[in-house]
């Protein structure tokens, strides 16, 4: 276990080392802290692949859907030989905020697991529900201050409402992520049934919700140079959340190269997201060099 | 989802399904039905991988260890990849009867989650606790009789627990397996504490207990060709309860050819099974043609 201990002694100060493990040569760690973001304690993972004392690897953020933990991809995401294989770093933060004293909501779609990448400006979420600012800054300067990554070598992608959160965010910080991808994505959240929870979060502000909007931030004009999406054809959210149509006629007239991949009998499960994982993983890496 | 749905259509007679989904191009099931075995409900997931209509494909079947059921390896296995690539069927049974009704008791290595792969034959454990006949006779002419399996062509493996069924099963019946491999395997029960739940289940019939310890069953004569074991140096289970060494010893005696790997710096977890899972996959497929 002389890797996964190095790799819970490298964790820096404010870090909390949960679990180690060695998993297809590397380390697969579970992590909390406190966050000031959220005002809670936050829990993520990382795998790190074997690599020389020293070197610092590229790194691939993914964000959970609604319902998830970091686990649910810790556990069935299927993605720990391919960053092996890739030698890059795989980082899986929380849905939101969680605790006792952190507010809810009895549907499964909002408030706890559901935190949907905003910072909330309507009480009572605002005290909590601030994850844009926990996954682009706080928990950013904290792995990079505790995992062996080349912070110049960042990509993202998400499953679902973390394929909103990818999509959202690489939009708007263009230059901090040289590749984008998602998992059966979340793109217009304004236009559809699921886009209730941003206006729960943030209130009446349109421009405020555009931001939160891929399709929308397209349209004010926002860009990147290409994106990878993976759709199952049997996703039962397909044609009323998801609707990726929206993010192909955006990105058709922005001049986005969209690769996005209809797949024949998939669902919106993790038996998806595995499925596709690895080439998601060899694409990025092909990007993050 | 049409090859999911045909999946589940073709499930025969006293087959529930209890879930489908296309997953690395093939489609993996969890069915249950009501066994004469254990008087209970069990449940258990087959993945088939894509195929020709009327082609049959070998299985490898895969034993899971304490506190375990089925959903343990479908989620965290990591096979789907590397059985859809070597065109093998897995069929991941649970690991004792269960239910209200079911005798059960507060060690969480013995009773539910805990059926060691015998037929018991002490109160109150016998009524229901016979799982050699339920992997051995029942699910087989089951899974027979639903999926596409050339049964001339079966494999079987296991983690810990698991590992010890599948090392006592194929010792057992070395006709019907072309290949047996394990993940961290009980290989002598009979020799460790955990050897005590065979005292339970089966009395204290001595030979009764060999028949269910693999390295007793080589040094009885029992016979394959060869064996390949995983088994990691961080294991907390390695020097009390797995140990090895005694299966070394009888192959060696016997001149049984054991592939065992050490494996520096992994734990007994799903984290260890899966970085190993397509090696035993390929290695299996390999001598099922």
């Amino acid at each position: 276990m002389s890797q996964a201990q190095a790799a819970a002694a490298d964790v820096g100060a404010g870090l909390e080392t949960v679990s180690t493990a060695r998993s297809h040569g590397g380390v697969q760690g579970v992590y909390r802290h406190a966050s000031a973001a959220t005002g809670t304690t936050m829990t993520f993972s990382v795998f790190v692949p074997e690599h020389a004392p020293g070197e610092r690897l590229p790194v691939i953020w993914y964000l959970s859907g609604l319902t998830c933990t970091h686990a649910n991809v810790t556990d069935k995401g299927e993605f720990r030989a391919a960053c092996a294989r890739r030698r890059v770093i795989f980082v899986a933060p929380d849905t939101s905020p969680r605790g006792q004293d952190v507010p809810d909501d009895d549907a499964w779609d909002f408030g706890q697991g559901a935190g949907f990448y905003v910072d909330a400006t309507q009480a009572p979420w605002s005290a909590n529900y601030r994850m844009w600012r926990y996954v682009t800054e706080e928990l950013p300067a904290l792995v990079a201050a505790s995992f062996p990554i080349d912070m110049a070598r960042q990509g993202i992608t998400g499953h679902s409402m973390g394929g909103h959160g990818a999509l959202t965010i690489a939009l708007t910080y263009p230059d901090r992520f040289r590749s984008v991808s998602a998992f059966a994505p979340i793109v217009a959240p304004t236009q559809v049934p699921w886009g209730r929870a941003l206006h729960r979060y943030l209130g009446d502000d349109p421009a405020a919700k555009r931001r939160h909007d891929a399709v929308a931030l397209i349209e004010d004009g926002a860009r990147v140079a290409e994106l990878l999406v993976d759709q199952g054809d049997a996703d039962i959210f397909l044609s009323e959340q998801l609707r990726p149509e929206l993010l192909q006629r955006a990105c058709a007239d922005a001049g986005i190269a969209l690769d996005l991949r209809m797949q024949p009998g998939y669902d919106h499960s993790y038996l998806f997201v595995s499925t596709f994982m690895a080439d998601h993983i060899a694409w990025h890496a092909a990007r993050l060099g």
